[in-house]
């Protein structure tokens, strides 16, 4: 049994997670996905909550064909305590996926492995331009899953991120 | 669809936790469980992690045959807001299945329907008890699924809980 | 210009707390009143929220003849600290009425001038005698001022004590 | 009765508030005020402790002939929870006052009815203008009530002001 | 260079934590002395300040021939990240020392080597045996290192746990 | 006895501080050095543990000839609260040095004497500017005690801060 770890604030959950999941599914048994800032939700850039995150992942992972965990993770606010964090919040992984410098740091002073999934189209599949493109009333559904643009109508999502972004 | 929800503290899960929640399965299309007190471990009455519940639950509902997720739930320490807190970090849920009288109240008070599922053998199938047995060497795997036994006995759970429980 | 600061939970505001107000009153030019744990609500010896006990009083001092403030304190669960953090909640004042020993040394080390007003009735008015008459379904409505029965009635305060009291 | 919520970080207080206020008086028979990040103290953007804006706001609205309470809210940091946070430390209202969309959209995700009022002179009424000025040497009295200025001059608010924000 | 890590609450600092402190001295190069629940002050089974604790252990400790380093933990209250709370606030250590079932096992969880030193006469040599004697006005001085009864003096702390130990 | 209170971020301790702390030393008997923000490490700005900062200190100092305390401080994020959580953490000092005009401020306002001792060289002699040359591998030994460079080495301390730096 060799289980993999993957986190990201998911805000929204896209293509680009997408397909480095579906890489991970033929790496390993079982995958620990981890929402992270969980805790944050309803401001410019962490619109959605961990409920509505967990909602999306679960839903465009429903024929992944490989086992995984959706586990959100709030901010700890210490980074030297982040990895005890996770571990305490998660089912133990053999090692985890991240591209992310502080989260590879942080994993490999831990003596845990790292593997650097290649992340690619960076330039449009990444949150920041999605909601960028959600505010400018531009084409962005195409980037994310069909289940997320599901969720994100259910909850009136791109409406709050307006919403919200506004200023006072 | 409709979905409900299901809190504890499952330390540890046991077939009291499991009987309820095949009911629950037939009642509703999807299943919320919440794990309280989330960010406790390795005290008397909370020996697991977070994470080592999740994997507890996860495989003991293998074959519960209606989808489900489980969601570690920190503590909020301020009871008016711990519904909000709930509804932040689940996808929606219709009603709450709950007996604990203080969940029951404030559910009701935030307008969210309750039902008190009935636990039979509170006596033996409870986790106060469990762990009495565990740290008396008195018998007790036959009270929670065979699953459960198997990821204690991983984490070297029962040897944990009996040192932790030793005065200082 | 003369103020003065009382401090206390107001689980409920009830007749004692009346009486050493309407004293502070005579003394000072204005008062000050603190409500301590104020983050706390619907448990057994905190039911009641912040704001329901702003409300308590403000309605019950409605004819005291001194100008007052009521604000909620938040614990800071650091007795160290406690008093600077009251001075920053409050508009500033020159002497403290209280009779609990803690709240009595921290003012003095800090060099706050404290006064302990007399109580009278302590055993019947307390807060824990109230809540134990409104569990028991005794008398209980003649140890608090009239507003008090009124707000307990409009928020279903002793239904509410009665039902987060029983046991799991 | 009909109870109305406004509120604001403060900053000082000033007419632009003052002018919401008198209004808001003519619509409820009550008004709560919010002192958000009342928390807050000693920083650029927010110099004055909560209970010195319970004194200006508490002065300058004397003889406002609307009863109101001045509650400081300490910020919970989860925008989710704020609403639940917000109605726990507050007497029961029927509509919030507001033209920040972020209260704005928390309060109608809420359910809760809001209105926001015409801000007149945003330009020079705003907290950031009135500090600016403080820090400039410019005038800025003729932009808060008399009471502000003098329960400014009382904590040496201005020259509190200007060492903070020295750089290191 | 080897380095030991020896932790208490120092509720006083006593002779038995001096006598380890004194064999510990003889094993290692360099010690660092955590002080638990740094936090906590004028409270019955904690009445004395980090700083103040600082100051006894390192007037007790002049004289112990072997450097040290005296470190304030404030609690985290997560078993689960206690290990790394604490070695993101030491300098780097190759053993624990320590008789305390709970801080054994989360040391040997996270794979640190634990030593338990021998306490003896532990039940005079206790912090709970020398608040009850200060509290009861028994002698209790010749429990404690001279230095101990000099702090302890100086800062009035007799008469600070006697009146934070009354009942309200 | 005289003791003296000096803070800082020490990210990393530098010459510029063992300068102050040398002069320092001929003023007062013992000094009390506070390390802020000590729950900060692995970030661009903080790179370094509170524990990694202790052990700079404590080399640097080694032939200080004057008794020192290090103390790491965790940041309270409330600063009307800030001086009384220093005074909680740290004996008891007579005098604050310090030309942070924050620091400077709140002690003044707490009625505590402070002193701004003179910093030479600010330009080169600053963490932020021997952080940006750990970054763009310039010269910056020369700006820290030789001790420091060790503990920086010992602990992998620029490749960590290389690798934090980096961008998703």
């Amino acid at each position: 049994m060799k289980r993999g770890f993957y986190i990201g604030r998911f805000q929204p959950y896209h293509n680009g997670h997408q397909s480095v999941l579906e890489h991970i599914a033929h790496d390993v048994d079982e995958i620990v996905i981890g929402i992270g800032s969980a805790q944050l939700s309803h401001v410019d850039d962490n619109p959605f909550t961990a409920g509505e995150r967990v909602l999306m992942i679960t839903r465009a992972l429903a024929s992944l064909g490989c086992p995984f965990y959706v586990i959100p993770i709030e901010d700890i606010k210490r980074n030297a305590l982040w990895v005890a964090h996770v571990l305490s919040m998660t089912p133990p992984f053999d090692l985890c996926y991240s591209s992310n410098p502080l989260v590879v740091r942080l994993f490999k002073e831990a003596g845990i492995h790292v593997q650097s999934p290649a992340m690619y189209e960076r330039d449009t599949l990444s949150g920041t331009e999605i909601r960028r493109r959600m505010l400018n009333k531009e084409p962005w559904k195409s980037l994310v899953p069909p289940a997320v643009v599901q969720v994100i109508r259910e909850i009136d999502g791109v409406e709050r991120l307006r919403q919200i972004s506004q200023k006072d």
